[in-house]
């Protein structure tokens, strides 16, 4: 391998490769990521076995050639290079980096000890605009679980009806969903699959930092590439079936607050101060004097009440709810002028709607109390 | 106790008083805050037995009285709350906290409980003006060592002699002095003490929140007091001698380079990529071409060169530091256009010194090397 390209392209390539470790760091190679240089162009991969993203970056390519060498080093040192090229070559394993000022030696692994990534052809696809994409991930990725006891539940379900694509995320705790619509989808036998949640986290990262395009999506039974321009991200899908979760949406409701979320969320977190030993139980009590009074009472360090002004409809109602959920819900709404909170009875769920996207909705299950 | 207070003061007082835990956290009181209504005003009181901060704020007084209260619990509780005004009631240990859209009630823990923080009456004082004693504490606190095996070191100490007051800390690897001269410490009785470095990072978190005024410091043997306006922080003094350090700082040098703090920490940091398996041990070679060249060298990943510009005066000279030393040298520097870095053979302490600040120096003690 022998080639040159510019310090900023490589450190971008580098950005977007990510530093996918291995969860097998046993394997030194994991901590690797690959080089490889092509015809005009330099690929750069990085892998955990479960995930892999392929950074394309255009090079002046004057021997071809491939090695991994490690990833944060590798990152690091193009990071904190200030000279404009960067010329690679590559003699028995050892990548010489030279530049105007520098001149570095890193010792590499070969590639063929790299992990194979598996190419996804001859599968349907769909296009997505960027935008709406990082969108609704960012809005339903919140909802999901963090640990893998139910692996189902620790990814975005993708599911793809007609002109509508879904993504819904849960932890069975809570629920969020947005609704992408499109004519072009009409085109495309329907679907539904699970992205792990790292992967969409991955996705997220990765397309917060391109600038905007379109996405292109294919996918097979097991597997799943998101290609943009100059990035590929390839994972596993997660097995099993995603939880029939239409039902529990309300389809409406007895009271309905209208708020606006960066109050909702600063009331709630003042609540919570005197809830933190007690599961974070708030109670919402709608329709005091056209108010809302949110209250939390623990044995051991006291009690609060806060009132909340808010348009509220419907009859007078009490709920409880875990108030870390509620919050979660707000921060990715924080950017709405204001946002409905819905409910029927504190037995069923509560919803949260902005007023200006009727295409997503944020349920939270309510907490038993002892309380009357 | 009975009052009401302006929020927003409440916050600022909370705020300075900060959440000093007790280190024996079994001792329920050592997480809770004091609170004394006097007359016209409200004290903060928070401590961990050895460090005690006192804050004071204006409020109207209607009956005098005092209680602790969880700290963490009541400074969330007053920074998120939006109204203008609070009132305070305190009824049986009960602390019951009002304003316009909250009720709160707060279990407390009777004051008589609360450790007696020391008063430190005539005893020696000095002025300093808070931008200098900032600044001083900022630039030699990265010196001292952050473990207290050997007590005196994990501190600063406040040397006075004739006009001049000097700060200064090492941790044995590296030593800063900050020099603060005033005509007016010539009517004081020269000093030494040391400053333990929590108390220290505490009048320096203090004086950033604070507007700019005159710091009067208090001290006898074992005990110091820091007073502000609105705020004074008591503390004990770290018992032993402060090392004679004096004769380690090389009075002339064979080889000075004048560097940006800002590049040539960028390139250490670069170089140290090679070397964080080998103790962070960076070579600096002066006078190749009127460069400085920084080189590491790892068995197991490779090994960088990188130069760096800079005006040489003096013979051609290297040696070895450990490179997070000059990294935090130089962050606490990097608001300065120009520092030299002075040096006289591989077995001799390097000094950085800012072009325009006389008044303070940064020595590294150099790393043994097995190369030539």
């Amino acid at each position: 391998m022998k080639l040159s390209c510019i310090q900023e392209k490589l450190n971008k390539g580098l950005t977007l490769a990510g530093r996918l470790v291995g969860l097998k760091a046993t394997l030194p190679v994991l901590n690797n990521i690959l080089i490889e240089a092509k015809e005009g162009k330099l690929i750069i991969t990085s892998t955990n076995l479960e995930i892999a993203i392929k950074s394309i970056i255009g090079a002046k390519i004057l021997k071809k050639g491939s090695i991994t060498v490690p990833s944060r080093l590798l990152s690091d040192f193009v990071a904190k290079n200030q000279d404009k090229k960067i010329k690679f070559n590559l003699k028995e394993n050892i990548l010489t980096i030279k530049s105007r000022h520098s001149l570095a030696h890193i010792r590499g692994i070969e590639a063929s000890e790299f992990p194979l990534i598996p190419k996804i052809k001859e599968a349907p696809k769909i296009s997505i605009k960027s935008g709406d994409l990082l969108s609704a991930l960012n809005k339903v990725m919140v909802a999901a679980a963090i640990d893998d006891n139910r692996p189902v539940l620790a990814g975005v379900c993708f599911k793809k009806k007609d002109n509508e694509l879904k993504l819904v995320a849960t932890d069975s705790y809570r629920l969020a969903e947005k609704k992408i619509k499109d004519e072009s989808f009409l085109k495309i036998d329907d679907f539904t699959f699970i992205v792990p949640l790292k992967t969409s986290q991955e996705v997220a990262r990765v397309l917060s930092i391109l600038d905007p395009g379109m996405v292109l999506i294919k996918f097979n039974e097991n597997q799943i590439a998101f290609q943009m321009v100059g990035v590929e991200i390839i994972s596993r899908l997660v097995e099993g079936e995603f939880p029939e979760y239409e039902q529990i949406i309300p389809k409406d409701y007895e009271t309905r607050a209208e708020l606006t979320p960066r109050q909702f969320s600063n009331t709630i977190k003042m609540v919570n101060l005197f809830a933190e030993d007690s599961a974070n139980s708030v109670q919402l009590n709608f329709g005091q004097k056209g108010q809302v009074r949110v209250e939390a009472t623990s044995n051991q360090i006291g009690d609060n009440k806060t009132t909340l002004k808010g348009k509220i409809q419907g009859k007078n109602n009490k709920i409880a709810f875990n108030a870390k959920f509620i919050i979660d819900g707000l921060a990715v709404l924080a950017g709405e002028e204001k946002v409905g909170f819905e409910m029927t009875g504190q037995f069923n769920p509560g919803v949260i709607r902005p007023n200006k996207d009727k295409d997503y909705l944020y349920v939270i299950m309510p907490l038993k109390t002892d309380k009357e």
